[in-house]
């Protein structure tokens, strides 16, 4: 329930909504708020809210004019890095995004982010066993953490699955001919602070079961080591602390529920787990 | 999503909370309501909210006198009918109940229901194939509708496994040594007013898989007939209608969402489907 209830953190207080049109779209902090002030040509600021200044009618001007401002925001050291990677603004999966916006930015407007989790699952003689990644140390996000064998965020313009074979490929070195057999599971989603802003995010959920042996191998140094461990061996270092990831244990723990590794009648914490793998409604 | 949206079609206008002490137990229909207020030494009866009156302390005066209000309004003919068998009264899976309640009572009081539905799977040399039972004809709930192999409300003092093992053998016929089989899968919530009243439930969800040589046959009188049906046939018919009982789609399209029949990139509902799952706050 720690790991659970961590993923659930949001304090709507300490933010103001991020508006285009008349639909919300992330949430800002008062502080970043003062700072998108400077562009007033791009950013209608009030005590209650953000807007994006409705002169910005189309998916380019705004995701340029926006641009633009994210550049100036990271110069300045307002917003820490650039990602060079953009993500969809958009309330609905299956919806047409409104505009785009770098990923370096996604957690200070707290837009929608979604992403792809893979659990790379092998079932051995003595049981099943469960691929994870050591984060490298020098990743500017989670340094050190527990990973899934593949995890990504969901660029601008790829299907989820397109992004899962170009991940694994890049974090695991596994060929297409294996990603294949991933199946979807379901969605994880939550809303909280991070290191990198408002984390609003929609993760979904697969599956993959790979045979013994293949070994995954990290071809972008974003993985320093990867082990294969006993699912009990996961299960104690998610009980233990937080060592994994925050939303990777939130998707191993979905894993467990899904696959009947916690029952209603041995937790007494069983629905308020199945209720915490969804984003709280405020 | 025509399925998953009849799950969740509460109105919260139609209500007024039942309380007893300062917390919400349930919802009354402004009818009921007024029907409540013939027993003053139970019922605090305002135009805002019902409330138990704060004379009952104990779980035994409390169901006591819920019961005997209960039987006068069965009697009467304002509640269908006495079921014999007792829910629960909480709020939380694994809080101790602070009432028990006939469950012929449960949806005029809206109070959170919790019940047991197994999905009965055979995998077959040609592909998967899921058991369904229709429903008696002379049931006074969902008389005729397509349902699982095995489901049932989960009444006052069993675990949920010691229930499924009790419908198993009654709905089914099922031995426990295949029943033991069974593996929990998760939860599926919802709010909506059917012909019984509020539902307001929570059920466990089952996988249980069965050899090809074992077939159903019912104990109880409560299932006409079963049927094996391919996978393909269970989508086609929750697709084309509601033959299924409307939670029974809502478990199915459960199952179709973890196995991987639905994907993110083919349905553009699939972060609503996820979402359905649970009960939408209000």
């Amino acid at each position: 329930m720690d790991r659970v209830r961590s993923c659930h953190t949001w304090q709507p207080e300490k933010y103001r909504p991020f508006l285009i049109g008349a639909e919300i779209f992330g949430h800002v902090t008062h502080e970043f708020a003062q700072a998108l002030a400077a562009f007033p040509k791009v950013f209608v600021v009030t005590e209650q809210q953000v807007s994006l200044c409705s002169s910005l009618k189309s998916f380019a001007e705004r995701s340029e004019k926006v641009e633009e401002a994210i550049q100036q925001l990271v110069a300045d050291g307002t917003i820490s890095r650039w990602r060079g990677e953009y993500y969809p603004v958009t309330n609905d999966w299956g919806q047409s995004p409104i505009m785009k916006m770098d990923r370096g930015a996604a957690g200070y407007f707290g837009i929608r982010g979604y992403g792809v989790h893979v659990n790379g699952l092998v079932h051995t003689a003595e049981g099943l066993k469960i691929w994870v990644g050591k984060r490298s140390l020098d990743k500017p996000n989670a340094p050190g953490k527990l990973d899934h064998i593949v995890a990504g965020g969901q660029p601008f313009g790829l299907g989820v699955y397109e992004n899962l074979v170009k991940e694994a490929a890049e974090e695991a070195d596994i060929p297409e001919a294996l990603v294949q057999k991933a199946k979807p599971a379901g969605i994880v989603s939550y809303r909280c602070a991070r290191e990198d802003g408002l984390r609003n995010d929609i993760l979904f959920v697969y599956d993959l079961c790979l045979p013994e042996d293949f070994t995954p191998r990290n071809t972008d140094g974003e993985v320093e080591e990867f082990y294969l461990w006993p699912l009990e061996q996961v299960i104690d270092r998610i009980k233990s602390g937080d060592d994994f990831k925050f939303n990777v244990s939130l998707v191993l723990i979905h894993f467990l529920i899904r696959q009947g590794y916690i029952t209603p009648d041995d937790d007494p914490d069983y629905c308020a787990l199945v209720k915490g793998m969804q984003r709280q409604s405020s």
